[in-house]
């Protein structure tokens, strides 16, 4: 739920966290936070700085007629080493990066992108596509030694809106757009993607594409999946551009094929995608509940009704506490109603009055129809959210361990899954460290079938040896997830780091079928080695 | 949109007709249907016989360990030799049906579709599955001779509800259960899965689920696959058993590989399937308009609107006149909407004067809030819609040519393609016959960005040619769709009528992958052979 961020004059992008620079918090309020948090370090770890990298040259070179497209500057090496998960940020505090690639590549069109992988198959050089390196899950970087080089395949330089049809709404656009720069290229039209994932400023649609992201609706269409009209995927067995269709029933959906394919299969170019009317009425609210339990039960009621929050995130009481929502130990319901379409006012005043037949406490007014949202609780929620991965990384650089990671599970299964999770990373993390650990919980999506637990677990670290914590605490939680039936993601992704979990989850035949896929589409094993499948 | 079946007390399935034999029209009135078709017969075709089928012996006999599950008798066998297109039918009546099976298996459980399986493939026995027999797209049939037998596998002895999760309405289902079982064991839960294609009585869930059919619902969630939860496949390699999730983000959807893949990656023995609570509020009209081209405009801005009918039907002046819904050379749009949860007058409200607002003109009043649907439009336009299976066959009967088909296009591309349609269809029946024919399209589904039309072909045949003549018909539409990028098929399937249009539809890496996959899952190529890859 971003909305449209504000643009600074000027800003450089971190080579090492989270988004700005100029947005990251300073050694004084990295102190403060550390102060709040038991056995974490007395100064923050120093930004760590490229040139204390041991980048050697490239192992390989591209031929002359695709040097135009590639860099071997190392600044932009570094800065495609990783993406942003707590694991990448606390490996570049401690001087440990992922493999830097040896090459950065940026094609400006299809035909590069095809001549780049049939050069790199060629090589047996690993190609890692890389939108905006926001991955959280160890999406974007080489691991291993099978390949003679890696190159991260930036598609960046791909970031136009090519064709707007207004009557139809849909508007073909390139992989590498970045989100707030899509919505920019679709105001003029009057229309909007309306895809809000928390990394909207700093990711990219065909990022969304290849890691089913989830974004903005917290009910009916909640990942991307479903507002893809055709895919365009190069791959080294050829190009593969899927008709747009509203719908089709003709055999199983090429398209379903490549969403969620991160890469392994091919690169998404470019894609048709559904569009909306920008929301004329908008309408939210907060409700807080004594009991978490009466909560689960007033959104799983909402949940199944026809009423279709646009916004239905559950704050357990530490969440609510954390974001400013609450601060009495109240879970907090934040909901939001809109439409380009008709006033919402009733349909927040009915969902209200759903949550107080569950024992629900509503005490804001909600914001009137056409503006702004108006509820307190409901803008610290969100600030608070934009915010919170900039603290994450001043928490790493005091040496605190910081996690969050999201799944989905039936209704039956959500109450106990809450409670092993808080249980059994809590003791995890005491056992480890010697101090309690923080674990929240919120609800970011729910379906009429159940619903997506979002938590964030923050301890102190063991110093030196975040990384080692962070693994054992994620391994954890992975158990945790299978023994309940949990995804091992619901819109995060695999990545690397999700692999055990996934290999477990995903059925058998199934993986033959999707090794088979792969070994028909990259014969030669170069595309993202290492997701997904082996 | 069948609704629940009244159960006569004593029927028999016809063998090579739709439906039941006692609902099939007598001589009487195909003589009667014929006479407003120029050019057929003056009498109708004999009913055929089984006994005048050339059935030989099975060319294996099964283990004895399988032999409780299958059956070699010589009706069973026929009345699996095909589905339900008017292909098959004009096959039948003309004494020349498909490739009668060497045995029809009726496995009770997945250990009994496993070892069917292993028995098949040791053999070179090709497996054709087989839910309710409905097919209009030759998918359940056999063609070709690579085979050394051929064994249909009938789903229809597992047709069980075996758990339902009524807190998270959701139903563990067995893919032979036929729809009116299926919602009859639903019933006492106060649930149901509202999923009813006009094959509805005739059906299975897991041949709706094999085809990726589509249902009740005219806007939103169209096809069955939006209400999968899990499922599980047995398949040669091995049974595939995803997860109950309500979403996830974990690799491509596995579901998704299976949903639509007819048979020839496995077989889909059971589900679990969302519910929804029984509606208890339903409102529907007919809206008449002088101008097609209105009516597409209005249809349009309905789908693009917050209303989301149920029902949104538009059927132009042709097949307005052929269900009684209006005789005045107006196309007729019939609305429905329902909800379980609230009163939806006020949709149907908005919803007709937006159709208003496009040239519509309403007539009828609307059914209460609560009560069956009340315009005479409505009832007369689904009174036909259940009647016409049956209509087609007794038009078979008096050597006509009756084919429907459907597709999905963007709306740039729906006025053209329907005029397309109708234009080559037109000229080429009437270059083959000399008789002009019928061509009667309505929109069944319809999307924000694109709908769903479905054609209806009416005409004289060649006597004793009726098939050649399909065959040729057929073909241009294929030309049709091909040129004007609509699918081959929205969700009436590939099988292997449709095979050339999908051939050419499908982006051929997704070929390469589908074909990798099929080869890892069926490598001993047993699996309902011909369907979409080969």
């Amino acid at each position: 739920m971003a909305g449209t961020p504000t643009q600074p004059t000027s800003r450089t992008r971190s080579w090492w966290g989270w988004g700005w620079t100029e947005a990251q918090p300073d050694d004084a309020e990295c102190t403060a936070m550390g102060a709040l948090l038991p056995g974490t370090l007395s100064r923050p770890l120093p930004v760590p700085r490229i040139r204390d990298l041991a980048i050697g040259s490239p192992a390989v070179e591209p031929p002359r007629s695709l040097a135009g497209l590639v860099s071997d500057e190392p600044r932009d090496r570094a800065a495609h080493a990783m993406g942003k998960a707590y694991r990448d940020v606390a490996r570049a505090l401690r001087g440990r990066p992922g493999r830097i690639p040896d090459l950065v590549a940026r094609p400006t069109d299809d035909r590069g992108v095809a001549d780049l992988l049939d050069w790199a198959g060629d090589r047996q050089v690993a190609v890692v596509p890389y939108g905006g390196g926001s991955s959280v899950t160890g999406g974007v970087e080489y691991r291993g030694d099978a390949h003679r080089a890696v190159m991260s395949l930036d598609l960046t330089a791909m970031g136009r809106v090519l064709e707007v049809d207004t009557e139809g709404r849909a508007a073909r656009i390139q992989a590498g757009t970045p989100g707030p720069s899509l919505e920019d290229q679709l105001r003029p039209h009057g229309l909007t993607l309306r895809h809000f994932p928390q990394s909207f400023e700093f990711s990219t649609l065909g990022g969304w594409l290849a890691t089913r992201a989830g974004g903005h609706y917290a009910t009916g269409r909640t990942h991307i999946d479903d507002f893809v009209q055709s895919l365009r995927v190069v791959t080294p067995a050829g190009t593969s551009s899927s008709w747009r269709l509203p719908a089709s029933g003709a055999g199983p959906s090429p398209d379903r094929l490549f969403l969620g394919s991160e890469g392994a299969l091919g690169v998404i170019t470019e894609a048709w995608v559904r569009l909306q009317e920008r929301p004329r009425f908008k309408a939210s609210a907060a409700v807080a509940f004594a009991d978490f339990h009466d909560a689960l039960r007033a959104v799983r009621t909402l949940a199944q009704s026809d009423l279709s929050p646009a916004n239905c995130r559950l704050l357990d009481a530490g969440e609510a506490a954390l974001s400013g929502s609450a601060q009495d130990g109240s879970a907090v319901l934040v909901l939001g109603f809109e439409s380009a379409d008709e006033p919402v006012a009733s349909r927040l005043e009915r969902a209200v009055d759903l949550a107080r037949s569950h024992g629900g406490r509503y005490g804001g007014s909600a914001g009137p129809d056409g503006s702004p949202a108006g509820d307190a609780a409901v803008s610290a929620w969100r600030s608070a959210f934009l915010r919170m991965p900039y603290l994450r990384d001043g928490l790493a650089r005091m040496g605190a361990v910081a996690e969050t990671f999201e799944t989905a599970a039936t209704w039956d299964r959500i109450p106990a899954l809450i409670e092993a999770v808080r249980t059994e990373i809590g003791e995890a993390a005491l056992k480890a460290t010697g101090h309690p650990a923080t674990v929240n919980c919120r609800l970011t999506h729910v379906y009429p079938d159940g619903a997506a637990p979002y938590f964030t677990v923050l301890t102190a670290g063991r110093a030196g040896d975040e990384v080692a914590l962070w693994d054992d605490l994620k391994a954890v939680a992975g158990e945790v997830l299978h023994r309940h039936r949990a995804t091992i993601t619901h819109h995060h992704a695999v990545g690397r780091d999700h692999r055990p979990g996934y290999d477990r989850q995903r059925p058998e035949p199934f993986a033959l079928a999707l090794r088979a896929a792969k070994g028909a589409l990259d014969p030669r094993g170069i595309l993202n080695p290492g997701v997904l499948v082996d």
